[in-house]
């Protein structure tokens, strides 16, 4: 069973579990896998951490995973792309398979077909500070470009985490609209917030923004085997 | 922490996880109170176990009990009405307390200022027939009706666990009217896939429709002791 590791934000959590259950082809309730998910809301913030200002948010992630191994998880998924910062950290505690959202976010680009060019990043400074997206997404031949106003997205990821969606969501657009005018032919929402905050302000999540969220969620449904309803 | 017996359906978990998240007031994540969701697909239909012609649930939901157990829940939710035909079955499986929707309900009733008129009921058949509202609402001295048609009623449940929503959100939208038509100053959405689906329809869930859901979520915060932000 799913184990998710959530509460990263809690809303984000949310989207990503509704993302789960719209991507599984299901009749009825019992044609759904099951998952067991924690909204571990304590967990320290993570960018604040990256960036030296706070405390370590590992030890908190830890003792989520340990409630989850309890219940009887058998793989599991972190709905925060900067809490990926501790991927490895997190999979040398356990045995059970961590999925890992940037494989999840290369094989979508590369099953939307494309191929080599700039890929635009909308994240947390946490995640881009760390680095997580441009070294693996390296392998796979894409470069990773940052936004012009990073302090505008971070200002966005706050005012969302906050519940002022709509107003982050005007934020977000600039940015990924001035991603776009520069040549990433793919845009990442590379922060679980930014899919909610960019739905709230109107825009649509079609190509060229991609979900990380839904990539994820689609990539826990393709290691349950349960077949994958395609995108609209 | 809160331990939510979910997956009845899995959609329906999510509206009640998001309405959890919507009714805490909080500016960061450390705001929110934690929990722990079990979507436990799996559990046999409850309607068809109520009206005879299913396995029982009942194994099920108190394996489900004992995973949460496990994480370490302390107090426990079903976003399911029908499932609380079992709720004193699982009570006594267990010391930690489970709330009970019903009277979650009641209590939103009494806080809207209704005192004493009928309540419209929309509910599987399982509900009805397990006669869950009525004895628990008629201590509070509220008296309920069935719709007209609660044939259609459970052709929309069974549509809104398919997905597809919008077309059970009408059906559901004529039994409602009927209720208020014939004199129900509140209608009480009591089976937690009849809000996502009257969403849907755009149907607006204002008064004097009562969201048993939104109920239950409220419920919890407040046995959690956290301010709950009042409905807008």
């Amino acid at each position: 069973m799913l184990g998710i590791l959530g509460g990263m934000g809690p809303m984000a959590t949310v989207d990503f579990m509704r993302k789960l259950v719209d991507a599984t082809p299901a009749m009825r309730d019992q044609d759904h896998p099951g998952a067991l998910v924690l909204q571990a809301c304590d967990i320290p913030d993570r960018t604040r951490a990256i960036l030296g200002g706070g405390p370590d948010p590992l030890p908190a992630m830890a003792a989520g995973l340990r409630r989850l191994e309890a219940a009887g998880a058998t793989r599991i998924a972190i709905p925060c792309n900067t809490a990926h910062h501790w991927h490895a950290a997190l999979q040398a505690r356990t045995a059970l398979p961590i999925l890992h959202i940037v494989e999840a976010v290369a094989d979508a680009l590369i099953a939307r077909g494309y191929r080599g060019g700039p890929v635009g990043l909308l994240a947390t400074s946490g995640t881009l500070t760390a680095g997580l997206y441009p070294e693996r997404l390296a392998r796979h031949g894409f470069a990773c470009v940052a936004p012009e106003d990073q302090d505008a997205v971070m200002r966005a990821i706050r005012l969302a985490k906050a519940g002022a969606m709509a107003e982050a969501g005007l934020l977000l657009r600039t940015q990924a609209r001035g991603l776009i005018a520069t040549g990433c032919g793919q845009v990442v929402l590379a922060c679980t917030e930014i899919p909610l905050a960019l739905a709230a302000s109107g825009e649509s999540l079609g190509d060229p923004l991609l979900d990380a969220t839904e990539a994820l969620a689609r990539a826990c449904i393709g290691a349950c085997d349960t077949p994958v309803r395609r995108a609209a």
